[in-house]
């Protein structure tokens, strides 16, 4: 499967890019706003697998050409530029499953707190500025992007995936549980999203009050 | 160390109430609206500590009588009871902890959403309704009841602890950690508690939607 990372050279696309390069036999393009950006990084990710063994061609494009080449496009980018990103692609996206994985915080002097949009959570955001042929499904919202970089790094994470397309839900669920490691959860239809999201703040909270804890995700057990 | 459980009737009281009596040396009082099915319930859960060797007293009592003589102050009870039930106590709560587990939650066809208060969180509810002298943490929001109150099921659960008074948290983080497979985890001030909250209704929702999954708690790692 041909995926597009939107967004690819920040710290959650350069995770996911990574770790679906090493881990799964699909086939990852890098896009930026700026080609140059994404070729530039795909190149380092190109050695950095190549350090460890792993013989795979990148290729880094702008947002657009890397959003029609693909099955599945993720926009991996921060909340505030997600409907900018997708309505950037809109025109090309077609029926390719777009992934959003962007959460929306806010920060006060007590900790990190989800900054839920009108629309319900970020995840509805991305699914209002798509066509309305593109399916659209979250997922990946609470992958501490630091240890999902770090190929050294074991997982043992859920991700819940949210959506109201079935087929691009269980395409969703495929992708992501073919990053070692990681486990894919049905949580229902895209208006679920909300509580997935809320799942990121706390986790930034929980690691700045215990020692020892850092980058984490989260376990449904 | 003497714990009072408000609603200690209801299935998360009857949850901390077995557990506390099974794993620790704390008393354990167990409070309701009304004493006569306090002291009934008292008798069930004696009885069955009693068939598992566990030979320990535990009295019923009417919610006030309960926490008065109480060092830690459980509210057991469901969010649209909380302020009531605190409201009703306020006068014996002293520098008593109070602890507040209760989450708001409501449905739709889609699935279970958190249901934030004006105030915040039901956690701030709570603090709002009690005394100022009068410590309040928010802990136990995301354990499920039937699990927890069957003995023979292992936790391996996380509990998120949230509060200002660090004294209360800690005292708190200790009560928990005594029940076996439970994890207490520093969340930060009592502000971070909506982000806890909504874990709940997470955990039902992915419980719903995949096949062998149900009565989950969450771990951080």
């Amino acid at each position: 499967m041909d995926i597009a990372l939107l967004g690819g050279t920040g710290d959650i696309g350069e995770g996911l890019a990574l770790r679906w390069a090493y881990d799964t036999n699909h086939t990852v393009i890098v896009g930026s706003r700026e080609a140059e950006r994404a070729e530039t990084k795909a190149e380092e990710y190109e050695t950095e697998l190549d350090s460890r063994g792993q013989d795979v061609a990148i290729e880094g494009l702008g947002n657009e050409d890397a959003a029609a080449r693909a099955d599945v496009v993720v926009t991996a980018v921060p909340a505030y530029h997600l409907t900018d990103t997708v309505e950037a692609v809109a025109d090309v996206l077609g029926d390719a499953i777009l992934v959003a994985p962007a959460v929306g915080m806010k920060r006060d002097e007590d900790g990190f707190h989800y900054n839920r949009p009108g629309v319900g959570s970020v995840t509805q955001l991305a699914a209002k500025a798509a066509p309305e042929e593109t399916p659209v499904v979250g997922a990946f919202h609470n992958l501490a992007a630091g240890r999902l970089a770090n190929l050294d790094a074991d997982l043992d994470w859920d991700t819940v995936v949210v959506g109201d397309d079935t087929d691009a839900k269980d395409t969703v669920c495929e992708l992501a549980e073919g990053i070692v490691g990681l486990r894919a959860l049905d949580g229902g239809p895209l208006s679920n999203a909300a509580e997935v999201e809320a799942v990121t703040p706390l986790l930034i909270n929980v690691a700045r009050h215990n020692d020892g804890l850092h980058d984490l995700g989260v376990r449904f057990q």
